[in-house]
């Protein structure tokens, strides 16, 4: 079966879910991807864990919500889209005119047909959103409002894949699961990631170990480094907030915070190559979990590759970001990106000839008989690669260099090892190049 | 009362003086500005003395100098404009032809209302400079000739500024009083300076010293690295020749002989702030005492903001560069850039952030309380401070990266310092700098 | 007698000679080249020697080769034009019709005026070139095909001048002898060197030692490696492959293998004042013998100034890069760009100013006493040499700082250490230096 169709199909069990930052939608969704993930475990932490300059807040329960008019209509129902109820929403029962109603309800005059995604996590009120067009039909009268929702001492739940590598060194992936009905922000994240960890999973060895995590973002990746901070300190050589990765027509990328890890060299080349057009955003732009992984102190080299970026489409945070703006296709892209720059943080390694001056690549059958361009370009290619495998630079750095995609240059590596015409070596990158600029 | 309006006042009144390199314009211009400065020491170098490469040439005295016409006519009158007479004039009593006088008579057919300015510092002449509109109408004849001048034994003027600060590192500028009626350049200079001078005066505490000199240009600013070498190579940290800082048609920027210094990028960071299509010139077209303290041995991290630079605008060294070039805003602009970039020099410290992941700002009252775009916008800068306040970059460094003014980002700082979210080390810069391409 | 004409004079005799990789038409080109180079000393390698990679392939004797038609005409005959026999074809004599002769036929559709050149060094077969023109009008019928060839045990061979220095250290040129009558590519090679190499030899003394080899493409350069390795790794400081000197319709540039060589530099530094718009390639782009100088592990620092590049001109290896196409005037071209880079690495040297702030230029005769535009641009570069001789940078990186050809700041040097203002230091660049990035 088609991946992106696959993973399409995983968005459209979760999409009806009610998730927050704590709460049993979290714990739905996670169960759920347990199936297609065995490995997955699930924690749990107390309400009122201190994790540095934060607490675990209490957990949040809804049952229903819903306003009826001054008829006794249905106006919203938390039933019909979750998106109706401020997240976080106090419970609230009550009757009031229409003038008082306006100040809790949400909608965007400038897209009038669709429902704002709104939070209030750390104050508390209550709220509804709905469309402008409906909101501006809404007649004076009584009306009443019921948010049966509960705040209470529980547990904000996060999941975590472990695949042990040969090297217990670490490639990151955090994606989050905070999110109620939205597509690209943010179901396509978990989905390509759960792929991701399935695709891992199956690879017959591993140069790297790898650690994925999905957290409610924000207050779980803060969560997450409070608990692992030295591990993920130590061990961590590159990895991937993923999240935005489900439509199709973009690709973007987002930097750590000095933008030189080779998390950022191997996003910016997979771009560079699946699409040069690729929007390149500073790392002021930042909007997700990187916001906590590159902070002074933590420090991890945490890239981010996108189709189109939160905060830079029209769907963005409202009931238009839907599954039919997330298509097999564009999950599929967001799928195949990240794992091309996993495959390069893989097989990065620094080649060195074995022979002085060019050898003779007619005699090992190297050269192509066919004198086409392609071929031209092969022999070319060939030769530059033989010509900077002079043991100081990686092949991720030739590639660059030499502007072949890298696993281009990975397979003919591959071909020349096997005629022992270079022989390469693997170093484990350096997880700290996060302070220089 | 509007500094700009103050300087401009300062300036009117130093218009009449003929100064030169030496001389008793030089003295009582000096002695003028000791009214604003009390601080300000007159030093008098003899005679003769040997400056480097240099020797300090005679005194010039002048008294009078005029032109009478075939029918007696006054023609040019020194006392009418000082710039008629051609600076460091040898005496002359003389009656001569229209056809003898042409060659000691100066005037720009370009620009035939403009007096020129010329001088013969180091070649005993004598002329006289007047409008090529004035030297057209000149009629054959006879013409007497005098000027009542006097190169003697005598020595050349300067003033100096010292200003304690908690650190016996200094800043140190450097500004020219050897021009007659020149307004741009150069009475901007010294009245600016004077400005600045008595701002920082007024300062509750100063974290480096200051040094403010007012050199005739060239042999003043020569002789006096050759008495203060050591001292200046040893404290001074930055640094700037502050001269053509009064009309208000543009900001330039000429940077130190490496262009790296902290002078250089301090200047660099107000000028893009203030005018991002600021004039950007090479130390190749320097032109002042810059000439002077980067040369090598000499090393000192000297930069120069002007509003037009000498050379670059048509009254250059002419008459036409008076106090109707010159402005009361155009001055308050010259004296503000300088300010910004004195204050960057004294405020700028290296923040590092005492919690780990991004600080609740919310439980402090930093989350701005408006959603207005202002308020994400600072919110933004915040975060982005930071985040990049890992104890490896400087303020200045920071606000350059995300592109936000210093002042804007200092201010947060203090904030945040107050908050106990960020603590900051003061270090001493690096003086030496000036070596590195 | 105009350089450009000896050039092409010595190109007009070596025209008709029949050169390949092996064999006499090479040796009669090195004997012509001993009556212009006394120095020149010829080194034979015996067939079979192993070089690296590679074995030195049979020698190739060609007495004969000639077409006849189904009317016994003559179709094609090697002794008209030697590019008609394809290099290394071995031997046949034989009847066949049209059809068996098209397979080994070459021709250049597109050019159809123009003979390819065509070798098979390394697979044995045989053919023949000749215009498209000419071909397609060939009737049916039989046809006589003879090649009068020989492929033996023999040698291979180049030629070779040292001209010692009072260093050790070495610039070396290396040019190529291999390819029949064609004049860009390459007959202005071998004559350019020559001249270079008689130049060199006039010199009164030369700072570093020189190495002029004269040797078949590809096979040749590997073999001489093979044969100095640890002394060209040791000595050799700068160095150019001289090919496509002659056309006189562009200059080109090809770098090392990292581009930051001193060859690199006095390259780029020469074109960049002769033809600011000089066509700039990649390492990529290299089609020469820097292929197998610029190897890991031999690392030679050796560039390639050009005029029009091989394979980006249309006359390129075919017949009708000829003696009209290379002229007096693009080989004197040629031969000025590298003469200039190569006084570049001869006359380099680190200035250090002897006086402090700017000598007093008057008074030592060195200020201009005529006002011209002239004048004041050489007052200003005189003043910027004594700025940036500070003892950090030679007189090529100031050149290029200040962007001031190196001839003129070098004259100015010379005078300015004449008057003991400057005295300069003379360092063995750094030979290693094709490392880094």
């Amino acid at each position: 079966m088609n991946i992106g169709l696959e993973i399409h199909s995983l968005a459209q069990r979760l999409w009806p879910i009610c998730r927050s930052i704590t709460g049993p939608g979290v714990r739905e969704t996670l169960s759920i991807l347990q199936e297609y993930l065995p490995d997955l475990t699930v924690h749990e932490v107390p309400t009122g864990t201190q994790c540095f300059d934060w607490t675990i807040p209490r957990e949040w329960i809804i049952r229903e919500a819903w306003i009826t008019g001054p008829d006794g209509e249905c106006i919203v129902d938390f039933h019909k889209n979750n998106l109706h109820v401020m997240g976080y929403s106090i419970p609230v029962d009550q009757v009031m005119t229409l003038e008082e109603l306006q100040e809790n309800l949400y909608s965007l005059p400038e897209q009038p047909d669709a429902i704002p995604y709104i939070t209030s996590y750390y104050r508390e009120r209550w709220g509804f959103c709905l469309t402008h067009r409906q909101r501006q039909a809404l007649k004076p009268g009584n009306y009443r409002v019921k948010i049966d929702s509960e705040l209470r001492q529980g547990s904000l739940s996060y999941g975590e894949v472990l695949l042990p590598g040969e090297s217990e060194k670490e490639v990151f992936l955090s994606t989050y699961i905070c999110h109620p009905s939205m597509a690209n922000n943010e179901l396509s994240g978990p989905c390509v990631s759960t792929f991701l960890a399935r695709w891992l999973k199956e690879q017959p060895r591993r140069r790297y170990s790898y650690r994925i995590v999905f957290v409610p973002e924000t207050i779980g990746s803060i969560c997450y480094v409070s608990r692992h901070l030295e591990t993920l300190r130590r061990n961590v050589i590159a990895g991937f907030v993923v999240t935005c990765v489900g439509d199709d027509r973009a690709y973007s990328f987002l930097p750590s915070r000095y933008g030189d890890t080779l998390s950022d060299r191997s996003a910016r080349h997979v771009l560079s190559h699946l699409s040069p057009t690729y929007g390149q955003y500073s790392f002021s732009e930042r909007g997700s979990d990187e916001r906590q992984y590159c902070m002074p102190g933590v420090d991890l080299p945490m890239a981010t590759i996108m189709r189109s970026k939160y905060g830079c489409y029209p769907e963005y945070h409202t009931s238009l970001d839907d599954l039919t703006l997330v298509t097999p296709t564009g999950l599929a892209g967001g799928f195949e990106a990240l794992q091309r720059a996993i495959e390069i943080i893989e097989k990065n390694r620094t080649p060195r000839i074995t022979v002085l001056c060019e050898p003779q690549l007619g005699k090992r059958g190297l050269y192509p008989t066919l004198g086409t361009r392609d071929a031209a370009r092969q022999v070319q290619v060939i030769s530059d690669l033989l010509a900077y495998a002079d043991g100081t630079r990686s092949l991720l750095e030739i590639s660059d260099y030499i502007k072949a995609p890298f696993w281009e240059i990975e397979t003919l590596c591959s071909t020349l090892e096997q005629h022992e015409l270079i022989r390469s070596s693997y170093d484990v990158p350096d997880n700290r190049k996060t302070t220089t600029c």
